[in-house]
């Protein structure tokens, strides 16, 4: 019998990226194109989906990580959709549901892009063979996607780690629509960029900002470990692709547990997946579901 | 063939409950005693079970949910002994060493505390049918129990709750012996006696502190809501035994949140099983070790 494709989806807030693999996860094609309204970008999905069957043969299932929030745990009534976003023309979209009509014999799994990033580094990247660990985004925002006993936790509906408070220790009144100061709104890439007037990535390394964001990020490090005792962090995003950063992290967080937690830098770790962590996971996504 | 006793131990700091139960998990006998030395605590449970066999019948399993840390995790190479704690004659000992040699014909199980009063809050209180939740004591200490998915959480070692850390909004420095002005320094009884120089219990109704202790506790209760997104948090422990503080802290939660969360009076409840839920749920984690 023939194998049966893998399709993946990663939607990021700006950028879709498309894929689809053979049953050795082989990839066998991948697209990457800006994300637009729902109907103009689901379209597009399905679009490329019909012609990667065209070309490479019968689909068996689609893995769609999406950006949040979205209801990602099975047998909710509205599992599939997403929930009040401030992106034009989202919320309330019932992907899953679109998904289904269009390809009606093909598998589906649903889950948030940072669950997806989390399962890609497990299967191929800084994950793997860890059983609980947890991949952080620093980027415009930031997100969290938390393994647990090998699995992605889903739960009413998913982490927003993001959204975590923590002490406050400069004048900056942070950038959080929702919460002002919440982790966000103080140490995203669009709250480092406000604060000092200067996007992130133009800061020099030497600039007092990175010494700033590295106590922030060391007190996230704090609350992650005091609440999941994890394995591994993995600190991706585009604001820790400042590669002096991830030791300042390491070294505000050893500072601040004392002894109480062992000084290890196995704890905090880079991606190894760059910017292939989310499809991946989404590819990873889709076999499950055949494999079942 | 006669059913197999069930035993439970609930470790507690100051007093330790040990129970035993028969297969369909009526408890037939319970004692309570204070915790002591290692040797004479341990030596004791084993005097307990022993004159509990002689009276009920043969022990099948024994759950033993002790306070924190400890290696909790199976498989790990010292599950379950005692990590470094302040406790004298505690660091260090492995009580499953002693149990499996004192009992060899009897099956183990091994969590926190917190963990067990999770458990048992799961089994008969007020985590009945819910996946995901976390049971918290603010007591002397600030200690939670978190089930994903139906089970402990137990990872490297376990959750230590109480010691995130969250924005400081008053001039006390904190209790926190490792660091300061952590949750627990913060927020628990012991703090909160620091604090205002008056025990806990012993403040009105209608003292400051408690507005004060309820903003500590609703940031808390973002930062879990954040991280696990759960069902529910059981909010039990001895401060939490002032009955109007659990309205306080919904009623800061909600303002805190805004809209982004739901604000639903079923997420933030009182316990429902007392004091029994430790040794409960000790007493379930023996039901399970016979179950597989």
């Amino acid at each position: 019998m023939k194998g049966l494709l893998l399709g993946g989806v990663e939607a990021g807030g700006t950028k879709m990226v498309c894929a689809v693999a053979n049953e050795l996860g082989v990839v066998l094609d991948e697209v990457r194109f800006p994300t637009a309204s729902s109907e103009e970008t689901l379209l597009r999905v399905k679009d490329y989906f019909e012609q990667a069957q065209m070309e490479y043969g019968e689909l068996g299932a689609i893995g769609y990580a999406t950006f949040g929030p979205a209801v990602v745990t099975q047998g909710e009534p509205n599992y599939g959709t997403i929930l009040p976003t401030p992106k034009p023309g989202w919320q309330g979209v019932d992907v899953l549901g679109f998904l289904s009509q269009s390809f009606s014999d093909v598998g589906l799994a649903f889950d948030t892009d940072v669950n997806a990033a989390a399962i890609g580094e497990g299967f191929a990247g800084a994950g793997r063979g860890m059983k609980n660990f947890i991949y952080i985004t620093v980027g415009t925002g930031i997100g969290g996607g938390v393994i647990i006993d090998g699995k992605p936790l889903h739960a009413k509906p998913h982490a927003e780690i993001g959204h975590m408070l923590v002490p406050v220790i400069d004048d900056y009144k942070g950038c959080c629509p929702f919460h002002g100061a919440c982790l966000e709104g103080l140490a995203s890439g669009s709250a480092i960029g406000q604060r000092w007037g200067i996007p992130a990535q133009e800061l020099s390394p030497d600039h007092e900002a990175w010494d700033l964001e590295a106590e922030y990020l060391s007190m996230m490090v704090i609350n992650l470990v005091a609440c999941f005792a994890p394995e591994r962090i993995i600190l991706g995003g585009g604001v820790m692709e400042q590669d002096f950063l991830l030791t300042k992290v390491r070294e505000a967080y050893y500072l601040k547990t004392g002894g109480y937690w062992p000084h290890d830098d196995s704890l905090l770790v880079s991606p190894e997946m760059g910017n292939q962590a989310g499809i991946t996971g989404a590819l990873v996504m889709a076999n499950e579901v055949l494999a079942f």
